[in-house]
């Protein structure tokens, strides 16, 4: 396969990466360091990203900005800027990618667990989790030509466990080959419209 | 009870609006012929209404634009008109309500099922009522004062099940007293974070 993996530098990304890279092509997009550059809170850099790639079997995305903020302190930047980030910009991938993707081939967005079981601070970032997760099982229902989408939502993951300590007290972290094996389904087998909760 | 009532003349908001009515102070908020004029599209309009209004015991919203439109066809225009509106009104009424609600008093806020049960052509809608359900349940363990919120999730609606027969078809349309039951429930009872389903 032939897979596009937006955010492969990233915890999450470079763990995917390596697995999907024994037996796939694995072709990295993001803003540097990357086969193909792309910012993805740009419609029209995605629209770039995909007319400089061809013949993609799937797309991962395990990037996208959003802010941790208190209730009590929140602008609406704040929010923009999940919006704008992992909000939109993983909406845009499928609203743009479904007319570039193969056949029978498959999106993997990523969201996490604060969609439905959120920390404090977490306000604007459970919005655009949310957000993500009813927009992929509705879009599931329309891709064309056999293309598949299903979403990563995962928990804090192992390898980021010790730096977010202190925001997930008490919540088991999902081990990396757990969270690895999520993009594996997705990509590999013929679920759609699933919320692939690693926790 | 001293109740601002957001989209009142609406299908559900007048069903809400005379029941409420019966006995509380029912003040409507809406673009026009309402007791205070509001847009919820912008945090500016809001903050007016806020300042015009005053005691509030509690705020109900049930209003804000969000487009259908098939995933092949659909523009990121179409998708903001639900995020500026759906989305970030109710966000905003609840960002900035905070600062003028009473002590204990409640939000109130609608999304619907379409959430986690889309139709074609639901995906802006389903992204927007997974976003607010979302944001609900986050914002419920920050709000101060004793303050709560809730969201009403109806399916579709018996007074406009008609007119929504072609988008909803073999849904049960929930009856409007069970809907309105829902409004009740949040604004009288001690629940908060609750994403209260009418299906």
């Amino acid at each position: 396969m032939r897979i596009l993996l937006i955010g492969a530098s990233g915890t999450i990304g470079k763990r995917v990466s390596a697995e999907l890279s024994k037996k796939h092509e694995v072709i990295s997009g993001g803003r540097k360091n990357a086969d193909v550059e792309v910012d993805i809170t740009s419609a029209v850099s995605i629209e770039d990203m995909f007319h400089a790639t061809s013949d993609l079997d799937a797309v991962i995305c395990a990037a996208g900005p959003a802010k941790f903020v208190s209730l009590a302190g929140m602008t609406e930047d704040d929010i923009y800027v999940g919006i704008h980030g992992k909000m939109m910009g993983q909406v845009n991938l499928v609203r743009i990618g479904q007319k570039y993707l193969k056949d029978n081939g498959s999106f993997t967005l990523t969201t996490g667990i604060l969609a439905d079981d959120p920390i404090a601070g977490s306000a604007a970032v459970s919005l655009v989790n949310g957000s993500v997760n009813s927009f992929a099982i509705a879009a599931a229902r329309e891709l064309p030509r056999g293309q598949r989408i299903n979403v990563v939502c995962p928990t804090v993951v192992a390898d980021s466990a010790e730096a977010y300590a202190d925001f997930f007290p008490g919540f088991d972290p999902a081990p990396m080959q757990s969270v690895v094996n999520g993009y594996v389904r997705s990509v590999m087998t013929n679920v759609t419209g699933r919320i692939i909760k690693i926790y």
